[in-house]
C-alpha cells in the first residue's frame, strides 16, 4: 500500500562538530519520504519556493517519490539553520525563516485522500487537522509534533490527538507533553490523549513503543560514524511507517519489525549530512545492516 | 563455577524524588553479589566496621554468599550520602565517609584466589591491582573504574587495564577515559588499553557491549517504577558475571545472554532503595522478566 507524506521541504544550513553545510535539501517530509521510498510507493506533499533547485526535485522522483503533491509558491523555500553541539545530543536553532511553508495549507489531490497511510509530518496542528479532515477511510494516520506545538497550540493538539492512530515523538516532548519524567509512562500517558502506538524516539539511546497492552524498546544501531543527526526522527519515521505500508499491516509483530527498519534507516542518515548517505545505499545495505542489528540485540 | 567479587559494603543515605532513606545497605560488592547469587556461587570480600548490623550479614549469607572475605574492622563503615536530581538521570554526592573502606588492603584466602571468575568492584586501581596479584589462573577477571580514578590514577588505571578481561563502566566515564565522544568509539578505543570485553553502562538507555570484533546493544527494560538508580551499574554487572560464572563461559553467546540477565537484575534493582526490591523476587520473577524483554526486543 502506498504511504502519504506531508510536511515540511527546507534548505537546511548545519553545523556539527564534523563540519557545516550550507541550504542543503532537507525537511521532515524530504527525510521520511525517502527513507519510506526504500520499502514502499510514496506521495509527497509539501511547498518550495521559486528558489528550491531542481535538481532536488529529481532526486525524490528519481526514487519514485511521486511529488505532484509537491506546490511550488511564490516567494522563498522554507529555510532553518541549526548547530549542534559535541555530543551532538542538543542543538541550537540558529534561524528559522517560515517563508513560503508558513502559508501552507495544502487541498490534497483526489489520490492523496484515499492513501491508506499516512504521516503528518512536522507542521503545526492546525495544518495537520487540515489534512486529516480531507482523508478518506485511511486505515493508519501517524502524526509528529514538537516542543512548539505543545506549548503553543495545545487545544488543537489535543484535538488532533483524538483522531490519529499514532504519535511520534522525542523524549523532551514526551516529558513535555504529560508532565510525567518516566518514558515509558509518559507514553502510556499519550496513549490516553487518544492514538493507540506510541513512539518515543530517544536519539542515539534508540526508541521505545507503546501499541495497546504491548511494549517495545530497541537500542539506537551502535554506529561509529555520526555526522550529522538532522532528519534522523523523520528517517525513522519514513522507515517505520514505508514497512508498515508495504506490508498492509498494523499488527504488532509488523510493528516491532517496522521499528527496526526505522531504527536502520536513520542510523544511515546520521552517518553524513543532507541525504547525502541515504542516496548512496540500496536495499541491500539495508538488509545487510537490519540482519546485523537483530543479531545484535538477540539472545537465547 | 564461582564468582569472587571483591569491592565496597557501604551504608548508603539517599534522596531520590521517590523518597529518602538513611545508612541503608549498599555498597558495589553487596549490590554486585547479591545479583549475582540468583544464578551462581558468590564470595564476597569486603571490610566493615564496628557499627555494621549483624541482619545485614545474615541476609547475604541467606542467599548462600560466601562471607568469609567479609573482614571487620575496628572503625566505621564505609558511608556514602547522594541525592537525585527529578530525571534521575544526575545525582549529587552529598557525602562520602571512606572509614575503614580507605584502609582495605585483603588478603585472600587460598580459596578465594582460586575463583575462575573475578569481579573488581568499585576501588583503586591500586586496590583492584593488590587483589589481581594474589589471583591464581582467573579464567576472567573483569573490572569497574569510576571517575575519580580515571582523574587521580591514571597510571594505576592503564596498568590495570592490561592485564584484565573486561572492564566496565558508565558513558561518561567511557567519555572521559577516552576523549571519544561516540560510546562505540570510546568502548573500541578502552579495548586498544588491554581488555578483550567493554560494557558500557548508559542507565536508564541500556548497555553497549563490544567482545573483541562483536557488538551488542541493548536497552534498560522499560519500566515505570524507577524509586532509586543507587547500585544499578553494580547489580548489572552482578546479573552479567553471575551468569556466565554459572554457565562456566565467556562465548559470545553467553556474553550476550549476559548482558540480558544483567539488565533484568537492575531493573528490579532500581525499583525501591537498596536491596529491597532484589529480596523481594525469586528466580521465577528474573525469568518472566527476561522472557518478556527477549520479547521486547526481538523482531523476525
Amino acid at each position: 500500500m502506498s504511504l502519504l507524506v506531508v510536511g515540511s521541504v527546507a534548505l537546511d544550513s548545519i553545523e556539527t562538530p564534523h563540519g557545516s553545510v550550507t541550504e542543503v535539501l532537507g525537511g521532515s517530509a524530504v527525510y521520511c519520504s525517502y527513507a519510506a521510498s526504500f520499502l514502499t510507493d510514496v506521495h509527497l506533499v509539501g511547498v518550495i519556493g521559486e528558489d528550491f533547485p531542481a535538481e532536488h526535485v529529481e532526486l525524490l522522483e528519481n526514487r519514485k517519490i511521486d511529488t505532484t503533491g509537491l506546490q511550488r509558491a511564490a516567494g522563498k523555500t522554507f529555510r532553518w539553520a541549526g548547530a549542534y553541539d559535541q555530543t551532538m545530543n542538543y542543538r541550537e536553532t540558529v534561524s528559522v525563516e517560515l517563508n513560503v511553508f508558513g502559508e501552507f495549507e495544502p487541498e490534497l489531490r483526489e489520490a492523496h485522500r484515499k492513501a491508506p497511510f499516512v504521516f503528518l509530518a512536522n507542521g503545526s496542528p492546525v495544518l495537520q487537522l487540515h489534512v486529516l479532515d480531507q482523508l478518506v477511510e485511511p486505515k493508519f494516520v501517524a502524526a509528529d509534533t514538537m516542543g512548539i506545538w505543545i506549548e503553543n497550540t495545545p487545544a488543537e493538539l489535543r484535538a488532533l490527538l483524538q483522531r490519529v492512530d499514532a504519535l511520534m515523538l522525542n523524549d523532551e516532548e514526551a516529558r513535555c507533553l504529560t508532565g510525567e519524567q518516566n518514558l515509558v509512562a509518559a507514553a502510556r500517558s499519550v496513549q490516553e490523549m487518544g492514538p493507540r502506538v506510541v513512539v518515543v524516539k530517544k536519539g542515539e539511546h534508540g526508541a521505545i513503543l507503546v501499541a495497546s497492552d504491548a511494549l517495545f524498546a530497541l537500542p539506537a544501531f551502535p554506529t561509529t560514524t555520526v555526522k550529522d543527526p538532522t532528519g534522523a526522527g523523520d528517517t525513522f519515521a519514513g522507515g517505520m511507517l514505508g514497512y508498515m505500508a508495504g506490508e498492509a499491516s498494523t499488527a504488532v509483530p509488523i510493528l516491532k519489525k517496522a521499528m527496526a527498519y526505522g531504527t536502520i534507516l536513520a542510523s544511515f542518515a546520521v552517518e553524513d549530512f543532507s541525504l547525502d548517505r541515504l542516496r548512496e545505499i540500496g536495499d541491500q545495505d539495508i538488509e545487510q545492516r537490519l540482519r546485523s542489528f537483530q543479531q545484535m540485540v538477540s539472545f537465547s
